[in-house]
């Protein structure tokens, strides 16, 4: 074992080839030990252990600065740099190393914290610039799949670090993979240069003003030190091309790499999952059985992805059953939300899934390619909430502010199951506005009373339970937590209103005022960033009135890696810290 | 006069080419005669004259799909499609008609509402799918400046033309030119395509999958009508790339290109401007002044810009005086965003100014690449408010919503321009966060006291008059608002407490605690959307105590072409409505 003495990258340089090709082996077994016991990114770090220990062998960091894009490549890069306990350890030791690169766990050799797509060249134009001004002479190393090239902002980055014109080097890491399979004009030329083993003339890369190189042996420790040596020092922009495999060295990724992308925990041997995916029912899964089943009575039907189309449930076979009703842009948010704009205006009813989390990559188009227009795109967004994903770069919690903060866009959020899917029908039906649909995130409820078929563009709550002097308004997740609330404020003599807001983009200002008779309180709960959310436009309008307003959301704040309970109490948003309060103020 | 008799496309179609010359004069007049007059995009309308034309003799509006890119070009268009009397009429008849692509204003023809670059081959990619599901035969063509290129959503709308594989027809107006002048490796292709009448095999469009013609000719009507008529039902995704010249047949506009793209009237013999551009001071002129004398002190202050340096006061000589030191990303915010956030890393102080309705186009970056980082970019957001643009896309009151719902940012308003070099001085000076600077849009006040050097990351508010019962918080552009109403209150016998807040993104919970010692009513005041700004997040703040609060800004909705005062009266913010309603509240 070289490994467990590998204190930083400096350890691997006196190593000859055969003993770094031990490294690699070593190092792809601490990849799968970690993803194996506790989940995570499995291919792409398993296609990438041979090209992390040439970098690391040819190059020095931390002087020289590698930047991660996506950051779905950068686990053998954190065992060579000090993390290896994170992959060798127990499930704490893992737990304390992220998923992600993060200078605050390594401000060594970690230089950016990342975990959205398409902005390792951006990042690291930043880096080339600054290098440049002071006179220095690191090399300046983005590294880039194949699959996050599709983002515009990896297109942005491309055109600068050509215009800068100095030493950078962008290694294309060419899986042939995204996260599913790619889409996009670029994969015919990326196929066009494997194809003729980076001859060709027609080359995008060289368009763009890059020196070019490419390597058909992209998992060939000894062939990727020849290449990364070849350009060490490098004074002009240049693109290593090197041809991947996904999975690389673990046959069940390799055989299936769309699942094997991320993983939950799994049996090293067999790759059988340790832990069932799902529970009995999903989102996922109800809404793409819903889509493929209306699909095949309305042509006009399109279901739209953004390179997850796992958020909406759509397996590759589901995606070849709905044939061209599914759309999948590859990893461009912008595109996805533009184009769906265009489909509704010429007609069809296009339905975007994304995660919460990624919805802020296109806030431009949301506003001006689909509000502005009013054309009637569905946005259904997955996850928003603090029960879903937990790492700083992709927490869920900002949906609310920024969607309801866009003129002319409609927002609802479902209390059950069976309201998700009435809003969702009428969302498709109706041909004024664009919707976006706030999926529940605390797993899939179920209404006990009958559910509204119709909604419209004035917002109206639902008054679910009368009582007086203190009303819950609980939206979308948190309703359930609204009636758990009621509850114990029965138990404690109170009997409380309960609301089901359904809509958030905007105020029902006559449930509002009708309050007012016999409520001194009103209490506000939302899934989410408080600040600028729902709960405080509803505490504004009360502002000059007598009610006393208590908004329950989550303090804008970076988070990483949260408990989810520990950040409800700090936010005391425990149903009985809320009776409690509640009970303080009456 | 062809010109006036023309009232659809179809008018045009029986006229032989020495008459389309004609049209095309006439057209060129009638554009500049707005302009002159009116002001607006003068130099990109003037060059796409020919190809307007040859467009409409061509193919058929409406039942073919013409979608121009940020609508810098779409005047002819509006010329030959029944509104020449916003080009030929009174001030009154070009008011009624806007600068931008507007299906409000011409359902027929218009497709989509246009003022954001880089927009338009994806949005034509939806009618594009929308046309393949239908089964229709209408050509969808998408109109993109060189300049627009430079936006990713531009890029990510290729990928998706390419991938869908069916006809669509983009025709690149190549007039080697964005608003200044281009930057990016792809100009460089752009460069060689040109020089090579379109023959180098090295092509960015064929790489990514089209079918490519070169015209040199772009201000040739027949040509340009033979090429069109070469692809009219085209099966396959297919880039025309037209070589234009900015400003064609106007001599100024050729001339000096840049100050050319957009202008206020002018003497459309000599090109003398009719009205100052700016009054005796502008913050453009005085940021820009201040940054080239501290570059000279400080090689590491670098001033960034995408695509709209103007919005910073660095003109052409000034960029020039400023060197490297002055960094164009052409139009390409997200690149802006993320690579001041790298540059911030690498120990140099790069301060992006632009305009608060571009900022939304890198939601994003602002969070994750810069924002989640920590690293000290300086933010400049120019224009916010209600005083600046007012077309539909260009509205700039959601910049404080968006930026104050991004954690670990911190948003400054200073109320004066003493104030607001304070804050820039300490905001570059710092090493800490990321800092964004609303500047003020309400003309340059000088301060009459002095104020603080220092600034921090906790909130502050000043309180620059001590009364009592009622406070108002003024923010920014509005301070001198609040500065009236203290005035107009203290003549009815009112001594109120005045407030400069200077923080937007948190509050200073001491001041607000304190005032509920001798204050019943706080009246906030926000230059921009009201809903999850500012006010919001103060109301909510004493939602569960006695203190009642006014919340002062502008309802959240659409605007179009709006009246600032009309606007001010209609969300209650005319001074005296204001203390009239403090004093219903009192």
């Amino acid at each position: 074992m070289y490994i467990e003495k590998i204190k930083s990258p400096a350890d691997i340089k006196g190593l000859g080839i055969k003993e770094l090709k031990t490294v690699c082996d070593e190092v792809r077994n601490a990849v799968l030990n970690r993803v194996s016991k506790h989940g995570g990114h499995v291919g792409p770090n398993l296609g990438f252990v041979e090209a992390t220990v040439a970098l690391h062998y040819v190059f020095n960091a931390h002087k020289d600065k590698f930047v991660f894009d996506v950051s779905h490549q950068c686990y053998p890069h954190k065992v060579l740099t000090g993390r290896a306990s994170g992959f060798l350890g127990d499930v704490d030791d893992m737990n304390a190393i992220s998923g992600y690169s993060s200078p605050a766990e390594s401000p060594m050799y970690d230089n950016f914290e990342v975990g959205h797509t398409s902005t390792s060249i951006s990042l690291a134009t930043g880096l080339q610039k600054a290098r440049d001004v002071k006179g220095g002479d690191e090399n300046i190393i983005a590294i880039i799949g194949d699959g996050s090239l599709s983002g515009g902002e990896a297109y942005e980055g491309l055109n600068e670090a050509s215009e800068l014109g100095t030493g950078i080097i962008i290694i294309v890491n060419d899986n042939e993979m995204s996260i599913a399979e790619n889409h996009g004009g670029l994969y015919k030329n990326l196929a066009l240069l494997r194809s003729t083993q980076g001859k060709a003339e027609c080359n995008i890369f060289k368009a763009l003003g890059f020196d070019y190189k490419y390597l058909e042996e992209g998992n060939d420790v000894e062939k990727l030190i020849a290449l990364f040596s070849s350009v060490k020092g490098a004074d002009k922009p240049t693109v290593l091309h090197i041809h991947t495999e996904k999975g690389h060295g673990f046959a069940p990724a390799t055989e299936n790499k769309e699942a094997w992308h991320w993983g939950m925990p799994f049996d090293v041997n067999t790759g059988a999952p340790l832990v069932e995916r799902y529970g009995s029912e999903s989102y996922e899964q109800l809404f793409s059985e819903f889509m493929l089943s209306e699909m095949k009575k309305d042509p006009t039907l399109i279901a739209v992805t953004a390179g997850t189309p796992a958020a909406a449930g759509f397996s590759k076979s589901k995606r070849l059953e709905a044939g061209a009703q599914h759309l999948d842009m590859g990893i461009a948010e912008e595109q996805a939300c533009a184009m769906s704009s265009g489909m509704a205006k010429g007609g069809l009813r296009p339905v975007w899934t994304v995660y919460s989390t990624f919805i802020q990559r296109t806030y431009d188009q949301i506003a001006q390619d689909l509000c502005i227009n009013s054309n009637p795109a569905v946005i259904n967004v997955m996850w928003g909430g603090c029960g879903t994903m937990n790492d700083i770069t992709h927490i869920c919690l900002f949906d609310i502010p920024m969607l309801c903060s866009i003129p002319n866009l409609l927002y609802l959020a479902p209390a059950t199951c069976e309201e998700y899917f009435a809003m969702l029908r009428w969302a498709i039906r109706q041909d004024m506005k664009p919707v976006a649909i706030r999926v529940p995130s605390n797993g899939v409820n179920h209404a006990s009373e009958s559910v509204d078929e119709e909604y419209g563009y004035e917002p109206a709550y639902k008054i679910t339970r009368q009582g007086s002097s203190v009303a819950i308004i609980a939206a979308g997740s948190f309703y359930q937590k609204g009636e758990k609330v009621v509850e114990l404020l029965y138990q404690q003599g109170i009997n409380a209103t309960l609301i089901n807001p359904r809509y958030l983009s905007a105020l029902d200002t006559k449930t509002l005022d009708a309050l007012k008779a016999d409520h001194s309180l009103v209490v506000t709960l939302e899934d989410g960033c408080k600040d600028g959310g729902f709960g405080e436009r509803i505490a504004a309008y009360y502002g000059t009135s007598d009610m006393k307003v208590l908004v329950g959301g989550i303090k804008k704040d970076l988070y990483d890696r949260f408990d989810q309970q520990q950040l409800l109490s700090d936010n005391r948003l425990l149903d009985e810290q809320i009776v409690e309060d509640v009970l303080g103020l009456l």
